[in-house]
């Protein structure tokens, strides 16, 4: 029997998702939860739902970085908003993510993904940038670069999306425990009180 | 100097609104801040700002009862799920929370709407519930609906969703303290934070 799990699907290029970016692996651990991470095109979720959440909406995006920003501030982390949005390479962003989950380094590329881009500016997915951060993590960016770009990789982006799909989540960050979809950052907390009850 | 005051801008119809129309009082009065019930049209908001929440998105949707309903459960309410949506008579239940705040029932009556249409089934706005509601709170039906069907109160309910858009609100609930908009039941601990700070 294992302990309490989450997954934790997630696309680069959500806002939000910079709030959890930041803080799960310090919660997992202080919480004794075990966490998957798994990205997916969030993107392709909500085109296919038509399920715009600020683009052409003005007033709730203003609100969203806002909102943001006082969550960040709140959580003891900065965050310069608006950050660049939407993303010029959301999929490549994505695509090394799952070439990170598969090898184990998706928690340090996300975070410092979402630390460039929250906090200095910087794209994800776009060079130089980043090279840059898979240098600053210990990833060899030819290697790392090479392998997201090959079509195993665009197969795995595609299946996790399907299989995102089939759980119905269809907004990141999104926390699925025993079939139950928890969406957002601030539903981290009942849905790790969740995996602790079911487990 | 006045205390904390939080500005709560909701309208009856609003599925979310539930989770917060059932503990406002008691969160209010417990937290030492005191509350203004403003109600406005959220749907007239919404669809000049082509912002449709659920409506030809059922994952979305399916997904918004159910947290619904965990979070009801929760707070220690029940919530029979999916209640009725959207609302037959979204404007005649909020013009009838127009006279309420006006005259200082609003809590009671948005709270006892909120209860039938998430515990028993019933919609507000639409008869014969919508009279059963104000019996049950004290208030007569007759003279209530006759003052809600007056023009004045159709102009005061323009009023206050002008009012609501200028201050940035296009969300049920929302609460705004100080010029600071907190959208969402989830955000009500923040709001009420926030009162505290600035007051």
């Amino acid at each position: 029997m294992s302990g309490p799990t989450i997954e934790f699907w997630f696309s680069i290029g959500s806002t939000y998702t910079y709030l959890t970016a930041m803080r799960l692996e310090e919660v997992a651990k202080s919480s004794g939860v075990e966490v998957r991470w798994r990205p997916f095109s969030v993107r392709a979720v909500m085109i296919e739902q038509k399920n715009i959440p600020f683009m052409g909406k003005p007033v709730k995006m203003a609100y969203m970085w806002r909102d943001i920003e006082r969550r960040a501030e709140a959580y003891g982390f900065p965050a310069r908003v608006p950050a660049p949005y939407p993303l010029t390479e959301f999929d490549r962003a994505n695509r090394v993510a799952i070439v990170a989950s598969e090898e184990g380094w998706a928690p340090a590329y996300v975070r410092q993904s979402y630390r460039r881009w929250f906090q200095e500016g910087e794209e994800p997915g776009l060079e130089p940038n980043l090279r840059s951060v898979l240098a600053a993590i210990g990833q060899d960016p030819d290697r790392a670069l090479a392998k997201a770009s090959r079509d195993a990789v665009g197969r795995a982006y595609l299946a996790a999306t399907d299989e995102a799909k089939r759980m119905n989540v269809f907004g990141s960050p999104s926390f699925v425990v025993s079939g139950e979809v928890f969406w957002g950052d601030d539903r981290l907390d009942d849905a790790i009180q969740w995996a602790k009850n079911v487990s």
